[in-house]
């Protein structure tokens, strides 16, 4: 997508052989100012995706992919299998919920079986590659199956814009390029219709007002920001249209983990008869699990997140502030599970489907027996 | 009850005949700050109810009787009828939502019909006293019907403490003392049964974060700070009991303003089988309104107040920062209706009931024919 005038994605290298280095957006200053950082090692990497430089399903994949190669690239020739295989696992640890991460890791592992040295750099570097121009397109294609259910509110609605509200940030910043849950979006408002967005704020890191708000303000499209606690309200008052959210892993039967207060969402989109679709691109799917609340992991994060809220201050700065009484106590779980049985449908690269098994394998037979 | 070992009311006189001034504490400065600020205008009066020095359904009505009898002492002699006629208005649409509000300046009307100067203001300050007293009481007694509903939770968990999740503050400075969604959980902790608040941190204007903690701090009852988005995850994972918030206009019917977001939790309670209650006075009850989604006026408030947040920088000064980009706009309703289907029971001052109408005029036979 395009800051300032020129084309970013979220995570690309510059330079050639020796001298080629991975460049992140970090998106802990956002939107207060614009900062890029190169990342070295996988201890970078891994800090990056902790401290969450980067975020998002598809962005903590194609940056595990990309630190295999880092990795690669500075393996000690003598322990090469070893460093591997510790690097993966420091890598794979950063953050528990999303599948992305450990997805992108198989296929990194898959794709340098037998391999080590330049063969290895080589092959991580076309997998790394491979990993994030995929998640590109299939992020663009969620745009486009994503983009026949704004038009049929659309139509249903010739005088007005399309209400859609979201929770957290699914755009271009939590993927490689377009992002899942607002792709539809970006493609509708490329399409001329017009829509709306209603942005939750997402307490308590805020990707709603800090990053959400950010890219659709870039891109020109009307929103308006909005407590976490209100999409309640404006759902019983007819003034949402669709809630589109992402996910970071998703099970077969359709039950989907994705930032804390989605369920809360879902369960008012589903009592006032508004269609809550769930947005995301195979890499989200974990075939392993059924029972998403019962299985998905949780992270937990530290109590200052909820405890502490950062801004820019009225001199323009940066500024962290303590907003409850120096000795409360916060607990901070990052996700919660929405069950399928509260999801309209899931929007994938391969089209939109139920939020069941047969939904999912009607779309992905492939996966039957996985 | 008490701060820094002083008793304190939210609202008092001090001094006596014409030197007696009418005291609050200032909620906008708490939690880093505990500030007492004296009123002497009914213009001080609308400012301290529209800027939120004082807030919450009993505090607000308690406030506004006080109000009354301000303007009723600094009525000019020979406009005493104009003057209290336009200064009631003005108390009436500081803020649209609390019934407390009105039913407070009614109780005012009704007392001060045919009287001016001295006697008017003799009766108003009588009047305004019996208002507070009776908010004190009644959530006095509010905190022992709920103390049952409590025990019997206790009872069937002996081996550890009740889970109770709360949103906004409808603690002692939501009202004149006690406070009524608190007021049972003070009446168990005293009663020695372990019990643990989920503090909803309630965005936007944080009055968890600020003003519920710091209350249960203060009176020593073990709590946790959650972002407004966790209490479905809690919910679905077994860690809440009963789910206890108060509220801001209950029609006949049992439907229930309150705080925004408070009807996101009642889904989320109801869909996990958590019995959701509602602790009111009577005070709160509008009997003229049955279905309260389609009539209760949602006040909207300053966009500002999403898009800024307060707190202590680590530099100790209260700061305000900027959370989204400057040119975001927002939209910022204050209140949400929580459906009486989703509500288990009414906690009044007369005892518990069924949120319905035959459930309320069980209590309030009075009323049947309001």
């Amino acid at each position: 997508m395009n800051v300032n005038g020129r084309h970013y994605r979220t995570i690309w290298t510059e330079g050639e052989g020796e001298g080629e280095t991975l460049f992140i957006i970090d998106q802990t200053t956002l939107p207060h100012e614009f900062r890029v950082r190169a990342l070295q090692s996988v201890d970078d990497v891994c800090s990056a995706i902790r401290d969450m430089w980067v975020r998002g399903a598809g962005l903590i994949g194609a940056t595990a992919a990309w630190g295999v190669w880092i990795a690669a690239r500075t393996a000690p020739a003598g322990d090469f299998c070893g460093f591997m295989t510790r690097s993966m696992d420091k890598l794979r640890t950063t953050r528990p919920t999303a599948s992305n991460l450990a997805w992108a890791l198989e296929r990194q592992k898959k794709a340098l079986a037998g391999l080590s040295g330049e063969e290895a750099v080589r092959v991580a570097r076309a997998e790394a590659q491979a990993i994030a121009d995929e998640d590109a397109d299939f992020c663009r294609r969620i745009g486009e199956h994503g983009l026949s259910i704004i038009k049929e509110v659309a139509e249903r609605h010739p005088d007005r814009a399309v209400n859609i509200l979201t929770h957290c940030n699914a755009g271009w910043l939590a993927f490689v390029d377009y992002g899942s849950a607002l792709s539809p979006v970006y493609a509708a408002f490329d399409a001329g219709i017009p829509v709306h967005v209603w942005v939750d704020e997402t307490r308590p890191r805020n990707q709603g007002a800090s990053l959400t708000a950010w890219e659709l303000s870039r891109h020109g499209v009307p929103h308006d920001l909005i407590a976490d606690n209100a999409g309640g309200h404006l759902m019983q008052h007819g003034m949402v249209d669709l809630v589109i959210t992402g996910a970071d892993r998703v099970t077969r039967c359709g039950d989907a983990a994705n930032k804390i207060g989605t369920y809360l969402k879902a369960l008012a989109a589903f009592d006032n008869k508004v269609p809550f679709y769930v947005a995301l691109p195979s890499s989200t799917y974990d075939f392993t699990l059924r029972d998403g609340v019962r299985d998905i992991p949780i992270e937990e994060r530290n109590a200052d997140e909820v405890r502490v809220v950062s801004g820019l201050s009225k001199g323009g700065k940066r500024e962290d502030v303590l907003i409850c009484p120096p000795e409360t106590p916060a607990r901070n779980w990052a996700f919660d599970v929405t069950p399928s049985r509260l999801i309209t449908g899931l929007i994938t690269e391969r089209g939109v489907c139920h939020a069941s098994e047969n939904g999912i394998l009607s779309l992905y037979p492939e996966r039957r027996n996985a």
